[in-house]
């Protein structure tokens, strides 16, 4: 599969709503209102402190992520960012190439390091693609989230420098 | 010393502001740019997803804090707060107040747990008076805080359930 990850656009708020839309229905990784509407979830992602990426791939847009500072002023060394992945790609190294492409990006904005603020703990495919990709566990936060199926659920706190 | 703490008014913009300034500009505790002018303070401080409540003590406010939902949806029962105390007017017991009235204020409004985000660990007093009011250390952030005096500090995660 090729993927090119590129900046985001105006046209492509189509195709991010649409990888949105599951993963906001779904509630089961982001703490982001289940009822979110199309308007909403793109001000959200598209917020101004932010810059949005897509990954496309042959038959359209794959993935998207954003990166930002953690923190302004004395925290905006650290860069955060967050993925997702279209409904049915999973699997296929999207995640994967998204962050090694945010990582490329922080390090080149001169950010000295990546910081997860919200993983949730029961999405162990998630956890374990950051393990792999460099990030240790800096902490954990009981019951931060609702779960649909499993529940209460700790959140991770993840971090890697750059 | 007799404290009143109450919802913030309009007309306590001026009073907040006073206390905001001196926090901002040293730069030790809070992640915000030093440079940070009155008007992007305030509304910061009283952003629409927030509570704001002031101190009020005989010769005026001496303290603030705002609560608020930590996340949205499926992170909406865990409150966080931040609070400022006026220049000055350390080791007076108002910190403590407010943060017991944030504490019975999170509860009656049903929030579960509250949660502190990022605690500059070199700021030792306010790592002791949380942990008196029962929080927890649950996440440590290497070197996310560029202190003015100690250069890079660590950030704590500390959580307290309701």
């Amino acid at each position: 599969m090729s993927l090119s990850i590129r900046a985001a656009t105006n046209a492509d708020r189509d195709a991010v709503w649409h990888i949105m839309e599951p993963v906001i229905r779904a509630g089961e990784t982001y703490a982001l209102p289940r009822d979110m509407d199309r308007e909403e979830a793109l001000a959200h992602w598209f917020s101004p402190d932010r810059t949005v990426f897509v990954a496309e791939a042959a038959d359209g847009v794959a993935g998207t992520y954003y990166i930002r500072a953690n923190r302004p002023g004395p925290g905006s060394h650290v860069a955060n960012a967050g993925f997702m992945v279209a409904a049915g790609r999973g699997g296929q190294g999207i995640g994967q190439a998204l962050c090694e492409h945010a990582l490329s990006t922080a390090q080149a904005s001169g950010f000295q390091a990546m910081q997860f603020n919200f993983v949730v703990a029961v999405n162990s495919r998630a956890v374990r693609l950051w393990q792999r990709m460099g990030f240790d566990i800096v902490g954990r936060v009981p019951n931060a989230f609702l779960h649909p199926i499993h529940g209460m659920s700790d959140a991770l706190v993840m971090h890697r420098r750059l």
